[in-house]
C-alpha cells in the first residue's frame, strides 16, 4: 500500500522496444536497471511499457505517455543501423516532427567508424545509408555521446516532458546514462529523500496480517509498505515487508521509517509472529 | 524485421501489477515466464504493461488492451489477501461488472486455510474480511484453483476478449498456469507452427549487413530475422541473428527456416565474415 500521493515527485515512464522481450527470449533487465537508478535518485516510474519495433506502435505509447502528463519518458532499445531499429521514426511520428540530419550526431557516428575501420573492425569508414540513419534525428533532438557502441543517445523536449531514447545493448545504455543523462535527470528532479528498509517476519500469516498493516499506513504520508510473501516452507510462513519513506528532508525521511518499522514489530509479535532480521 | 503480418497468430498482452517492478526491486521474470510459453505455443505476445496497485490504472491498462481487441489480457501480480492486491477491483472497473462472491473461489479458500490451520500455519481457519476478499470475483469470473497458494487465479471473458488474473508469487502462477490455464489457451489458439534458429557470426559490422539482411526479409513471408549486436571484444565485432519462422504447417516452417539460414550464411561469408556456430 502507498501513500505517496502527497510527496511532489518527479515521474518517469520506460518504454522497451523490441521482439526479443515480447517472445520472451531476454529478460527485460534495461527497465529494471533504469528503474532502480531513477528511484535512488529520487524520481518515481509510474509504468514500463513493451512494445514491437513497429512505426505506429511505438508512436502510440509515447502519445499515451505524454497525454498523462509525465516528466520523463525514457524509451529503451531500436536505436541501431538496421531497418527494423525504429524508435526514432516511432518517436518523430508521436511528435509530428521530421527527422532531420543532426549534424552532432553525424559527427560522433563519422569518428565512430573511422576509428573501428582503423581498427579493422568495419571494412570501411564510409557513412553508409544504414550508418547515416542514426544520425538522423527528429527536429529539435540532441544526441548524447555513446563511447561503448555506434549508435548515439537522443534527448529532446516536447511541452513539459523529457524524451530520452537509449540503446538496448546495456553496456550503451549504462554508459550514456550515467555520463550523459543522469546529470539533466538530477537537474530536473524535485528534491526528495527516500530510505527503505527491510523487514524479514515469520509464523504470521498475510492474511491475518493485512488489516493492521492497513491501519499503519493510513498513520503516515508519503510511506510504501508492502508485504511480500515467500512460499510457505516446512509448515512455517515467511513475510518480507518493504518499508520506503518519502519526505522533502532527510531527517523527516528517517524519522518516518523508524516509527512505521516500529509499530509493524509491535504488531507481529502481539500476533506471535516472530522477527527474523532487518535491513 | 519481422514479417509475421500474413501468419494468423492468437495475439496476448501481458499485464503486471506491483510496485515492486516499476522501483527496480525486482525483475519482471513473470512476464518473461509468461511470453516464452505463449510464444512456444504458437501465440504471440504484442505488449507488455507494468503499473502499480493503483485501480484506476490497472482499470485504465485493461481498457486500453480491450480497445486494441487483443485475444487474451494475462494479468499477473495482486491477488493477495491484503489491502493492496487491487487487480480484480481494477479489472472489475474496467469492464464495469460488479465483485461478487464467488462460491467456487469461496469453497477453494475455505479449503485452503482448513488445511493451513491444520498445518498450525495460521492460527484459525476462520475466513476473515481479508480472506474473503480473495472469493470476491468480477461477476460471470472463473476461479482457477491455486494448488500453491492461497489465491485463487481469475478467468473471465469479455466480447472476444479472454482475461486471465494469475498471481505474482512465480511458483503460483506456474502452477495456476501449467494446470489451469494452459488447456484454455491451447483450445482459443489459432495453428500455427514455430521454428527457432540462432546464428553466430563475427568479424561483420551491422550496420554493413543491414541493407542485406533486408532484402532476405523482403523475400520470405513469416519469419523473423533480427541482429543482435554484442558489445565489439578486442577489436572483433560479433553478431548474433535470431531466425524465426512460422506458418500454417510445420514442414513449411522448417523449409523456410532453412532457406534463410542459407541465404544469410552465404551473405556473411561473402562479406568476409566467419560463422561462429548455429543452435
Amino acid at each position: 500500500m502507498v501513500r505517496f500521493d502527497k510527496v511532489q515527485q518527479t515521474v518517469f515512464e520506460l518504454i522497451t522496444i523490441g521482439y526479443e522481450i515480447l517472445d520472451g527470449r531476454i529478460l527485460n533487465t534495461n527497465a529494471k536497471w533504469l528503474a532502480e537508478k531513477i528511484t535512488s535518485m529520487g524520481g518515481r516510474v509510474v509504468r514500463m511499457v513493451t512494445v514491437g519495433d513497429v512505426v505506429d506502435e511505438i508512436a502510440s505509447v509515447i502519445k499515451d505517455a505524454l497525454k498523462r502528463k509525465v516528466n520523463w519518458i525514457i524509451t529503451t532499445g531500436g536505436l541501431g543501423p538496421t531497418y527494423d531499429d525504429l524508435t526514432l521514426e516511432g518517436v518523430a511520428k508521436a511528435l509530428k516532427r521530421k527527422l532531420v540530419l543532426n549534424k552532432t550526431a553525424y559527427e560522433m557516428i563519422k569518428e565512430r567508424y573511422r576509428m573501428l575501420a582503423e581498427k579493422g573492425v568495419v571494412e570501411s569508414p564510409e557513412i553508409t545509408p544504414s550508418r547515416l540513419k542514426m544520425a538522423m534525428l527528429p527536429r529539435g533532438a540532441k544526441p548524447l555521446r555513446n563511447r561503448v557502441g555506434s549508435a548515439p543517445g537522443v534527448l529532446l523536449r516536447y511541452g513539459k516532458t523529457w524524451i530520452a531514447c537509449l540503446p538496448g545493448v546495456p553496456a550503451e545504455l549504462y554508459s550514456i546514462f550515467e555520463e550523459e543523462l543522469k546529470p539533466v535527470i538530477e537537474k530536473s528532479l524535485k528534491k526528495v529523500y527516500r530510505v527503505d528498509k527491510t523487514i524479514y517476519v515469520k509464523r504470521v500469516a498475510e492474511s491475518s496480517i493485512a488489516p493492521r498493516i492497513a491501519e499503519i499506513v493510513k498513520k503516515y504520508d508519503g510511506i510504501y509498505l508492502k508485504s511480500h510473501p515467500k512460499t510457505i516452507e516446512d509448515g512455517v510462513s515467511k513475510i518480507e515487508f518493504q518499508i520506503s519513506s518519502i519526505a522533502n528532508k532527510i531527517e523527516t525521511a528517517i524519522a518516518k521509517i523508524n516509527s512505521v518499522a516500529a509499530d509493524l514489530k509491535k504488531i507481529v509479535l502481539e500476533m506471535g509472529g516472530e522477527i527474523e532480521r532487518e535491513e
